[in-house]
């Protein structure tokens, strides 16, 4: 048992929730820049609240995943107008975009200097501006994970900028504000937040304290997820995903991943695919080539009994084999209408290249046995 | 589902982690204020490293509940040698006076000026010095805690000092540090860390969060604590009572308790007798009235299931009855040696003051069912 747990300094997850923010604004000044997505109808309630709140608001818009560029023009336009605070209301990118910020408002120098890969790699030496993260998607957990990931578009990479400090200060998690989401969005992004409480589970590496996370979001997230899918407006299916992804982001943040998040960041490089469906559309044929693995190489493993024990809460039938959780997973996938990654843009041809730039990812290291390129291959084979 | 969730920057949890205090400890400076208890013989290894790491150590003994006239002094004491940083090694009374310490270190002012009740309860306006909490009992779960519990000697009471700035940056949970501990310490601090995950699970607004810290330690608790008892050598039950305690200090710090603690507070005030042995006296007799109580007045109550899953967890046995979990409950008492009220300097004639200092506590208030003062007084006579 060993564990090393960091998290937001204050989570703040329930309906209506988002109507509060008089209270936790408090205190943080009157300068605020705030990073939105491009749909002008996403929680209308909310801009409308921000507007009387008698704020200095600079607003900024992400309308893809941030890269280097965005990233540069938000910084400079944050700290030519000295905000005192960032608020990030969106999907993962806004989120993501607000921690980059807030980072650089509080530290001298350029991105480039705090960018792993291909910058300096710098730790942040000051904390960063308050920040809170409010998400309008249930899916990335962003908004509890201490990194931002930016698109290299010259390099076609994705790197991360990471740091203890650019967790947010809140992450305030209001399931109303998801309600606007249309169905493809909330099957992508509500497979994300699966696969991030999956991954940890089963990982090389899990911990007592993710252990709890996973345990209590693996059984919520796929009838929840149909549910949300089929009647966007079920307020107990929405706030059960916005719960799950909570605890997707807490669970990944402090514990590792696996081969689906392995393969999805260089793929997502290459091809600009949406990440939730890249994870979703992956994550059967892992379940499947890992299960089969394990049984070949280390039949005793743990894993084979997590993996057993997900098939056992997902299907609700406490006698089902784990090759029932991988067909109900795949059954699941088609009902949410997840493309395949041929309709991603991806040829077999692009194969090599892929598992060439996924084996050795972080997140790869974390899955529960050692795969081969042949191994990784047949992932993409059964996912195209 | 509604949560407000905050706990320290970081939590350590693992064998043998204090090792790694150079770690933990580089960039906050080389003046350290160094609370502990007084007992020499306990964490020797961890003093010894200390002194090799070339700091100015300034030392505090802490040998009681902390009380103000101790606390001025040791606030005094830091500040003269301005330390740059806290530890704190011991049992809460030891944790808690370094959330003090750490507090005024970077506040003006006096004590007097931040403790509610007695004094003027002003919210502290700078975060704290950095404080690295490492419990040496496996019990209050103080370090994940915001607040430092204060004896008023000349008014018989405990109050506290209360904010969330008061939260360690660090706790560093080593269950190998708990292998000095005696029988008896080991019994009372762990009905302590046992009943702090089972009032947050049975009170009158429980949230997911804290549910998930409690499902997980509820099983874990009693089968372990008997086991350290008996075998203080015994480190997978020690690993498991350092994680039964942290969570405790979760969930106590983000959801209610109930009628143990209600009465703990005001009895500690009173008697200045230990307050797990307290807690642990008081347990089975707030379990049977709740229980009681619940089934006259709100049998549908989802307490009263919660009260079962209890006990059958820890019996367990799947068929077990909520009486059962009492009992067993009792029966746990006896084997750890815990005193009755009747041996703690408590006689009859003191229950009507202590039902009236009790009943309105902000523990009692999460009371999974409002109780008479004739029910308050069973739980007495119960626990005589």
């Amino acid at each position: 048992m060993k564990i090393d747990f960091s998290t937001s300094k204050r989570i703040i997850f329930g309906n209506g929730e988002f109507r509060n923010i008089p209270e936790y604004i408090k205190g943080l000044g009157s300068r605020v820049f705030f990073i939105r997505g491009n749909n002008p109808f996403y929680g209308k309630e909310f801009f409308e609240l921000i507007e009387t709140l008698n704020l200095e608001i600079t607003y900024f818009i992400v309308n893809k995943e941030p890269d280097i560029f965005l990233l540069i023009s938000a910084v400079k336009l944050a700290r030519e107008n000295n905000c005192e605070f960032v608020i990030g209301f969106g999907g993962g990118s806004v989120i993501d975009t607000g921690k980059a910020v807030a980072a650089l408002l509080n530290n001298e120098g350029d991105l480039m200097d705090y960018l792993e890969v291909v910058g300096k790699g710098l730790p942040l030496k000051n904390p960063s501006k308050p920040y809170i993260a409010i998400p309008s998607t249930a899916g990335t957990g962003s908004e509890v994970t201490r990194n931002a990931v930016i698109d290299v578009p010259e390099k076609n990479i994705k790197v991360s900028m990471r740091n203890a400090y650019m967790l947010p200060t809140i992450a305030l998690v209001d399931p109303e504000l998801t309600l606007d989401l249309p169905p493809q969005i909330t099957a992508t992004t509500g497979m994300d937040a699966f696969v991030q409480v999956l991954e940890p589970y089963v990982c090389n590496s899990p911990n007592p304290m993710v252990d709890m996370f996973c345990r209590d979001a693996i059984p919520r997230a796929p009838v929840n997820l149909l549910k949300a899918y089929r009647d966007g407006s079920n307020m107990e299916a929405r706030e059960n995903m916005a719960w799950v992804s909570l605890l997707g982001g807490l669970s990944l943040a402090n514990a590792k991943l696996g081969a689906v998040h392995g393969f999805a960041g260089p793929i997502g490089g290459m091809f600009h695919a949406q990440h939730g469906a890249i994870c979703a559309c992956l994550l059967p044929g892992v379940m499947q080539v890992n299960v089969e693995t394990l049984i070949k190489r280390d039949a005793g493993s743990s894993a084979l009994k997590r993996y057993h024990e997900i098939s056992t809460w997902i299907t609700g039938d406490a006698k089902a084999h784990i090759g029932d959780g991988v067909l109900y997973v795949e059954e699941l996938c088609k009902n949410l209408k997840i493309p395949r990654l041929s309709e991603m843009g991806i040829t077999k041809e692009d194969f090599p290249q892929i598992v060439e730039k996924s084996k050795n990812s972080s997140s790869m290291k974390g899955n529960p046995v050692h795969l081969s390129e042949e191994e990784l291959t047949r992932i993409l084979e059964q996912s195209y």
